[in-house]
């Protein structure tokens, strides 16, 4: 594929680039009227995932407004336990929820433990064919998926928690189970993200929102080694991990078989490189809630993240989803700002 | 004060002691019985924590039930900012709901900046000295407040939130009014912590519950100047910090004017250990999810906690307050545990 812009691609592999390359987590959707507009003809967030004509619209909506380096593929990471057999319903203001869940091993008889990607998870499959004519090489495309611990967390609690104890408590009250679940979203997971490069993805991040929950001991083993095994089966394109506040545990992530970490804004740029080194590439990190202030604030913070940098091994980003509620030409202040920065390096 | 058990204020000023010290945070509450029996007669929480009588029983129960070396008073972070103006509802399965908010200069006049905590707060300094004369120095009282930050975010936000972005976002557009609030429940909070020294706490603990959703730096500003402020007003009790997630500030933490870190269960025993070397005591940190397993499961991670403690400097709490539905005779085989284990130093 020749692109017009591939500098996220380039980032990710650590070669040459001219500028920092910049993208938001969340870009496609609530922040745009235009996307506003498209899911008010729908019946509501799930149908928009699962009509594959209408994902591409909103997913290169934000190539075309606001200028980013990439595109996200618009889904939802509750794709996987679905296709697995627990259905959910994205409530609004309240979230995620699933009538069925997994606390025992009797319950396993509610999820199909082996499926068919192409077959139930098609509608992202076609929704990536169909970004990419969109696109015609303008920018890469990002093909995603939930990391096992976190479809864990939700296939267990049904829905969002403060302290997913429910989740924790399987660790300890049936390890053998917990390792059996995780090992069977990882291998749909493994099978999803690979249908997604075919399909036309050409970079693939990981999302482990609720790594944070768990210390460094219990993540490496209900975490990391799974991820380890998806890192390990992906090498035809660039993959991120990002796993939400995992703090102590980014010096295992960094040797992962990945290109790039993602960080989210609690974590230190400076610190993570002196553990990392120059062998991955970072993607972050800048707090979300910035892009409330004036513009000129969020442009001062903006060159602020981009100084502390040490190397040209960076991919900017926030460090987690943009909130609905930002003004969206404070998102183009935040990209024009990481455009006009020059490189020092 | 002459008490028949002192372990805990031993442990916290780093003198001699024969076993380590044990108590859970929440332990007053949800998991007993008798907590239920007392709550039910009541119109409910709220009731419980303004009525001195029922608060000091429900304290002392513990020390009964389940032997722990020390009472913490019945009470909520939640009074403080209410003592300030902000009523608050407890609403069930929901938590808590102020109706009115702290969003910008004009709110403001929403709160009395400067208040008589002796005359607002007069419940739980009386809860205090009743619970005094039921203990009878068998083991002394934790009295306890919400950390600055903490208290700033749900009088922002007016209820929990996954995010806090309201209370974040403040900080990038209005970092004066962030400071100006701060200070204020500042002040209040050091005048409501020395008035229960007064009235009888032995022990002081400032919970700093959403630490972890800022980064270093804005911890420093935001957080840690407040708890810097309030540790070095108050000297004549020992003073636990408890600042759950606020991983990367534990340097910092480790430098205030207080004897005891709490540790939530995500942060490492060893690690912290070697940053804050023996001034400190460490307080915690089993995770609470433990006690959902088999009590020789229970044994074995209480001793395995133990085992990994290099010095006599620790107290032993979970990381995180008991979960509701915790079987009370896990929890007294994690005390048994704690009080049959052989000390190596």
């Amino acid at each position: 594929m020749q692109f017009k812009n591939d500098l996220i691609l380039r980032a990710a592999k650590g070669e040459d680039i001219e500028r920092y390359p910049v993208w938001l987590m969340r870009q496609a959707g609530r922040i745009l009227p235009e996307y506003r507009a498209v899911r008010a003809k729908l019946s509501g967030f799930k149908e928009l995932v699962e009509t594959p004509e209408r994902a591409a619209e909103v997913t290169v909506q934000p190539v075309d407004l606001l200028g980013v380096d990439a595109a996200i593929i618009f889904s939802d990471i509750l794709v996987v336990p679905e296709a697995m057999g627990l259905e959910y319903q994205m409530l609004e203001a309240k979230g995620p929820w699933f009538e069925k869940t997994i606390r025992s091993v009797d319950d396993m008889k509610n999820i199909d433990v082996t499926i068919d990607v192409e077959d139930r998870l098609g509608y992202v499959l076609e929704a990536i064919r169909l970004t990419n004519k969109e696109l015609d090489g303008r920018v890469p495309l990002i093909g995603f998926a939930g990391a096992p611990w976190t479809i864990f967390c939700y296939m267990v609690e049904g829905k969002g928690s403060k302290t997913f104890s429910e989740s924790r408590k399987i660790l300890y009250t049936n390890p053998t189970l917990a390792h059996e679940l995780l090992s069977r979203i990882t291998d749909v997971t493994i099978q999803y993200l690979k249908a997604q490069v075919k399909a036309g993805a050409h970079m693939l991040q990981i999302f482990d929102s609720w790594a944070g929950i768990l210390g460094t001991e219990q993540y490496a083993e209900f975490g990391m080694k799974y991820l380890e095994k998806i890192a390990n089966e992906l090498n035809e394109v660039p993959l991120t991990i990002f796993s939400k506040g995992a703090i102590t545990s980014v010096p295992a992530i960094a040797k992962l078989n990945c290109n790039t970490i993602g960080l989210d804004w609690n974590m230190d740029i400076v610190e993570t490189r002196k553990i990392i080194g120059e062998s991955r590439t970072i993607q972050g990190n800048l707090d979300p809630c910035v892009l409330y202030a004036a513009h000129s604030e969020v442009e001062k913070q903006t060159i602020r993240l981009m100084d502390s940098f040490t190397s040209k091994r960076h991919i900017v980003n926030l460090g987690h989803g943009v909130y609905p509620d930002v003004d969206p030409e404070k998102v183009k202040t935040f990209i024009k700002t990481v455009k006009d920065y020059e490189l020092r390096f």
